[in-house]
């Protein structure tokens, strides 16, 4: 089992894998590093079950595995383990996320 | 389909395109940049669905597609997507629009 | 109809247009500017519908188009709109408004 | 109708006049001004209606009209109107109010 | 009836006496200033009849004249009035009381 | 009857009395006091009663007189009385506290 | 009894013990301090009751002793007792703890 599938996030969380720009243009040039704009998009890879409520009530967080989503500009949690570090994950608060990707 | 109507906005956000100034007179002058004041009109591009109360019940934002709205001075989150770069588009809490533009 | 009388108030917000003091003396001579104190008074131009309850009840503002009122030293929206330059408009949530002038 | 009587406070405000300490000794002697210390002191000018809750139920301030009453040291919303500059008012909300003098 | 006895509280306010630091030992020697540590000692001189709940019901404070309290390091309405001059007393939330003192 | 026995904690309130670090060696050297490192382990004296609801019910604070705790980094009103210059007293909200010593 | 073992957290806090990254490599080789990325990652200890509702109602954490967890950059208070210093034990409220790892 690949390493990020063994976080499970708690409560309202989602954990978010960024989308990387292209750092080569469509015909193989590489550009530099600094004209390669962080983009605000992810994609959904698990969510928590829900806060609960008081009665015992657990409210779901309305996004799913897979969804593409718009990001933040500041806020969430990134996660440093061994294994992750040639990707981009972030934990999110559900509503936080700004919008789903059609 | 185009990609801003790929947003969905979550919760109670609203995806608002800002209005851009005229950097022309109407004799089509051009303006110099500095002159040009950032309006704070925009139109409301999609809507989310509103929020959610713990009971389960959804409570719409009372704002629709098409709408011209007036924008705060600050908050709003810009958005950056590849495709969107000629045009200005933040997404917004309803309650953060301070009036509707009949 | 005139460009302010399209902005309709969301929520419980009103629309002040701010009461600018006098520049001339009542024989009119004319007071140099930084003489001109700003006034914290202003008139109510329009309305919102007033907050909405979870229950979906609608709270009225208790304020009413043409009340003539006091405006707290900080907050406010300035509205900045190409036909609005020479008069100043805010708006304000209702319970901003510090009290009405008979 | 004086001019202070056309402020009606809304919702739990309160108009306040503050007393101004003595200038002069009980002998007829000026004071010079740094001794004449801001006193917290003050008197009831008018008392708006009260809170309202979402039931529509409106709570009493508890204060009335020429109570004398003891001011926080900051806080208070001053009344900057042209026919008041002789005397000092001040808007608070009730609850900031710290006792009343018998 | 003394200047302090005038003093009526309002909500859940207390209004207290800090206790003096005796300036001299037991056996008349004076204590220089800076050796007269500030205690955060005081006696409740009256008592304001306690916060009123949106259903009309007042909630006392637990506290009565006559009670010796423990004092936060912070906080407090300091009172000045003409007459209080030579003791220090202050108005504090009843709930910002630390203990009694038996 | 011990001065600090005097105090009776308010509402949800607990006296802690902090436990002092060994200041010498088991082999009675001397630790300078740099060395010394600050504890964070205290021992209840006194319990408040705990904080009263809106309907008049008292919630107990879940701990006891004779408890050994953990204490918090920040927080806490260090008791100044002239009888307990010789041991550290401090006064938390029951919540501040971190866990219990078995 | 192991030291440890002896602290109870009260409420929702749960006690972590934080892992520690490897200072040598897998053949052996020693890395530089400076080069050992502080982890996020940690191991429930002892998990406190839950906090308590007003209903007298208790709240269970949904975390158990044991879980490998994924804690957030900031917050949790270290515990600092004469016999962890070789390890590093953390304090947290159930709420902080991002996710958990199968």
């Amino acid at each position: 089992m690949s390493s990020v599938k063994r976080i499970i996030p708690l409560l309202d969380r989602v954990l978010i894998q960024r989308i990387k720009a292209e750092s080569k243009t469509a015909t193989g040039i590489l550009i530099p590093e600094k004209a390669v704009e962080k983009l605000n998009e992810g994609v959904v890879v698990s969510v928590g079950p829900g806060n609960v409520t008081k009665e015992g009530k657990t409210i779901p967080t309305g996004l799913s595995e897979g969804d593409r989503v718009l990001l933040p500009s500041y806020g969430g949690s990134p996660i440093k383990l061994d294994s992750l570090k040639d990707k981009e994950y972030l934990l999110y608060r559900a509503e936080e996320i700004l919008a789903k990707l059609q």
